[in-house]
Parts: structure tokens; sequence; C-alpha cells
């Protein structure tokens, strides 16, 4: 395991040092630095928190801005967040309006936010509503949890729930508008090499020269099965089909197609991937209505890559083009 | 050599259909695909066209658009693009004002420029001038060169000299410009893996669990040094250092301070980097008045980081400062 650090530690904790030096325009630390917050917080705003365990970055702590996440939570590497730190950062932008926690599908955090959020509502009459994000179509079943986990589809569901809440929708509106754009959203991801948890210095998997890993998570956790490597346009359209099928297939259908790097793939090869998922799906009658491309939902250094596709109607679309202003997302 | 792709041969247009696709709204094709331009040309305007071998992603094409390049080039893997690809962008985004040609300094480039730059003004009064970007402190020879490399300042060189072009400024002062941003800017490197050429299917080196190279390039050449891998602390004093005593020391100076990553290295750990090369500078009486740390200017999939540094006054400030929106760089 070779990396750029100080000691597996202290990882998690120096990397925020560097975000927040890095954009102190936009974030500031909670107290303790507990969590990462926006600089400026908007009063009469649903607060709008996620988080999760290190080595998925620039998720979450890079959404944090305006148009998108008000304060993110980081545990150790691949590690939940601890409730106390959830809490710090409920009572820190709770601006009157509630707080919606977005969390995805791992036992550990669901378990953390839900403690967090119960400790939170006992202090007084807080309004606290939960959105589970569950894209991932590769398994149903993972060593961290049951039931589909949640992967780079929650970059879509915390921009169009982060939009919605600028644009002053109420807590169970919000609620409601997340958990339709999970039900709407599925990813699912292939990796070339797997990755080394710091503190274990062990690789979680290791892949021979020609073997690639369908279905993989983001903590390095087997997928679904182990395969030959081939050509980029059988492994599109091995993960394109799995997706369509789920869905019971999108023709005349509308929608964004996310590709995103696992960590280790470079952006290169990631538009090469979009440019086959985009002629395979067009083929299949969908219209790429919207897309993004880049590394933003990491496994550490993992080199893979997931496809992520949402269906979009007028209304998801304008959220999705609302402005953004953190870290890693902006437009 | 695992890498998302259906053949060495069309890797790197493979990827450009993919960029134009996931970009569509701000670039297009030139001719023949032999170049990717802006979508909209501003009349009246000088453009700026850069261009260099792939495998560099997301530069030089994802920094076309408004307030950044006219055009780029794009080569094989590691290959310069050929003159021909030059003159037809050179043709394409002529609006009157003349042309900017930004090139790294690579005998391959600089010489493909060149003969291009002699093409287009045969054919009639065009006006041309050159900026050659030669930041790399590493080494003042290459297996690619001679004198100083061009890597990560080149992004630089394109923002800033980029947002002058679209204010306005005249080809003379643009190239003055351009010129005087290549002298205040420094770059060095470290490579923790190298990488693999698709061509040739052989990394263009190798080294030991406990191994880094120091002073490495983005084409796999060989650094300056290979020394024990130690603690982030240690790179990033070794890196600044150097940089400081290059310019002769910054006390009292502000800067632009990036950290960039060679393609396989994640976002985390480049912020780490950032933080410990900001406290660093700091402690050297270096004001950070501005930063940028993300993956731009890669080596394929190399794991690495490289540190940039340019000497800022309150002009270079505001052209830094100035709107960008193209595929990889907006604000």
């Amino acid at each position: 395991m070779k990396k750029f650090m100080n000691g597996a530690g202290t990882l998690a904790q120096d990397c925020l040092d560097g975000l927040v030096a890095a954009h102190g325009d936009i974030v500031v630390f909670g107290a303790d630095r507990k969590h990462v917050r926006r600089r400026t917080l908007r009063a009469g705003k649903v607060a709008i928190i996620s988080g999760g365990g290190a080595g998925h970055e620039p998720m979450h702590t890079g959404f944090v801005g305006l148009g998108m996440l008000d304060a993110a939570c980081t545990g150790y590497v691949f590690t939940s967040p601890t409730p106390d730190q959830i809490v710090s950062a409920i009572h820190e932008t709770d601006t009157g309006s509630g707080t919606l926690l977005i969390v995805k599908n791992y036992d550990g955090d669901v378990m953390n936010f839900e403690m967090a959020a119960e400790m939170a509502m006992a202090d007084g009459a807080r309004r606290i509503e939960t959105v589970i994000v569950s894209d991932d179509i590769a398994v149903e079943r993972s060593t961290r949890g049951t039931g589909r986990r949640g992967v780079a589809g929650t970059l879509v569901v915390e921009k169009i729930v982060g939009a919605a809440a600028e644009a002053g929708i109420s807590l169970a509106e919000l609620k409601t508008l997340g958990d339709t754009v999970v039900g709407t959203t599925r990813t699912m991801g292939v990796a070339l090499r797997g990755t080394t948890v710091p503190q274990t210095t062990r690789e979680t998997f290791v892949l021979g020269p020609d073997e690639m890993e369908i279905g993989v998570g983001i903590h390095g956790e087997p997928g679904r099965a182990r395969a030959q490597l081939g050509e980029a346009s059988s492994i599109v359209t091995l993960i394109c089909d799995q997706i369509l099928n789920d869905f019971g297939g999108l023709s005349g259908q509308s929608i964004l197609l996310f590709v995103n790097g696992l960590g280790g793939t470079p952006l290169s090869e990631l538009y090469l991937v979009f440019g086959l998922a985009r002629t395979f799906l067009e083929a299949h009658g969908v219209t790429i209505s919207r897309s993004l491309v880049g590394t933003y939902v990491t496994s550490l250094d993992m080199a893979g890559v997931s496809i992520t596709v949402t269906v979009l109607d007028d209304r998801l679309m304008e959220l999705w083009d609302a402005p953004v202003q953190t870290a890693s997302l902006r437009w």
C-alpha cells in the first residue's frame, strides 16, 4: 500500500484539514471538527445533512455548499460517523425549518444516523426526516447490510434534494422528493483493482491480471461475480443491460447518465465509458438529457467505474440544473 | 495493464468522442475530428490554442471553453498532435485578431506547433505567437527534450491567458502575459507508481514497494532520483523546499498553490498534500491567496502528485478569478 499520508490514524482528519483550507470560502469546521458545514447558513431553509465513512471523497464533504448539503459528517475510512458527530451537525445547521438526513444504506450508517436523530429530537421540538439511498442494483445483501447499497446515486439525491431545499420546499416535501429520486435511480459498477484500507494494509480483494469484479461496492467489498476482463464495450453492455432490466426498460424515457470513477481510474477512461453507454442507451430508445462524468463517489484508489441512471421528469431536470456551488460540483 | 478501452489504437479518439458527447453544450469537433473547439467562437478575440499527446486528460480538451482555450489538439497517447491538426484548429478559430499557441516544452510538441504556425502563416496575413511552458524544475533535460518540461503549470498559463483574451487583450500583450506567467510558475512532482502506455503495454518504470520517483514527468519518464517513500510531510517538504530555492525564496509574496493529481491518486490524498504544503509555505512567509486541488494534468493512471506555485500580483489574481466555463474547470 502506497499512499500520501502521515499515518493511517490521522488520514481522514488530515484530508479534511486540507479540504477546509482549500475551500475556506465555502466550508468551515463545526465545533471540535466533528463535521464540515457551510460557512454561511440560510435561515428558513431545511438543513440537508449527509455523511459516511472517509475514503469516498469528494463525497460527502465536497458536496457541502449552496444548492446541495448544509453539513457532512465523516468517520474513519469506511466507518460510519458517530451519532455524536451527526448530532453536532444537526444542532449547528438547524435554522428552524427542520433537518433532512441523507443516508446510504449500510447497517452502520443507518443505525448511527437513526440514533443521532433520536438524540437530537429528544432535545426539544426539532423535526427530522431521513432518506435512505439504495441505488446499487448489484447485490441485495452485502457484508455491510441488508438491501441494496447506497453508492454513486447518492450524489444525484443530494443534488436534487439540495436544490429543492434551496428553493424553500418544506421538510415533508423534501422527504417525498428524496424517496422519489432514490426510487428512480439505479447504479452498477465494476472494478479492475481492489483497494487497500490504510488501517489494515490489506487489499480488500485481489484480482488476477485478466479479471474484473462485477457489481463492486464502494468499501472494497467484493461484488456479484468475477469475470474475464473484456473490451469496454462489453463491460458497458453488461452494466447497462442490468440497469435497463432492473427498470423494466426505459424506452421513450429521459434520463441523467452519470459515469463515476471509483478513485484510481483516469478521466479519459470515464469519458470513453460514457460515450459507449450513451450509444448503447440511445440504441435502446433512451434519451440522455443530462450527463455527469467524473470521479465523485470513490473507494479510495480503486480502479473502477460505475454507471448511474436517474429517470428525469421536467421537475427533476430543473432541480438538477439549478445552481450548485460546492468544492467538487459547481455550475 | 488493465484499462477500460476497446483497443489501444482507438483509445484517444474514443475518449474524445465521450468528452464531446458529454459536453456538447461547450465543445464540438473541428472538421474531420482533428481538434476540439468551442461550440461558440467570439469574433474579435485572439484565439487561444493548445494541445499535446493524449493521456494528460482533462488537459487540454477539458479546458476548452469560455475564459480558457478556443481549441485543443490531441495526438495519440504521449505523442504530439500533427501539424495538420494544429493548422485545422488555427483556421477554424481565427476570427481576425490572431492566434496564440500555448505549447509544453517537449521537442515533438514544439516542432509540430512551430511547423503548423509556419504553414498557417504561409496561407496569408495570419498573425501567430507562441508561448512555451517550462514550469517543471525537476530536470533540465529529459528523454523528451532539452530545457525544463511543461507540466501542471500549463493549466495556470492557459487559465490566466485565456481570461485576458476574453477581456479583449491584443495578441502581443497576450504573448507577453503568457511568458510572464511561465516565468513566475514552478512545479515539481513525485510518483508512487509508474504508468503503462497502452500501445506498448509496458510500465514506463517499476518502483519497489517502498520507493517513490522524485521529479517525475507526465509521460511516465523517470524523474531526478528514486528514494525511500516517507511520510507525506517529508515529501511535501522536499518538493516545496526545491520550489522555494528555485524562486530564491518567496517570503512576503502572494501565490496560487495548485496541488495536482497525476491520474491514479485519490482526491483525499491531494487535499492532505495541500494542507501540508500550505502549512509549510506559510511557515516560510508565503501567503496562499488562491488555491486549486484536483486531478487536472495527468499521466494516464499514474499514482502521484505535483505541486505548482505561481507568484500572483493583483492583475494575475484578477485574471485567475475571472469566470471560466469548461468541461473540467468552472467558476
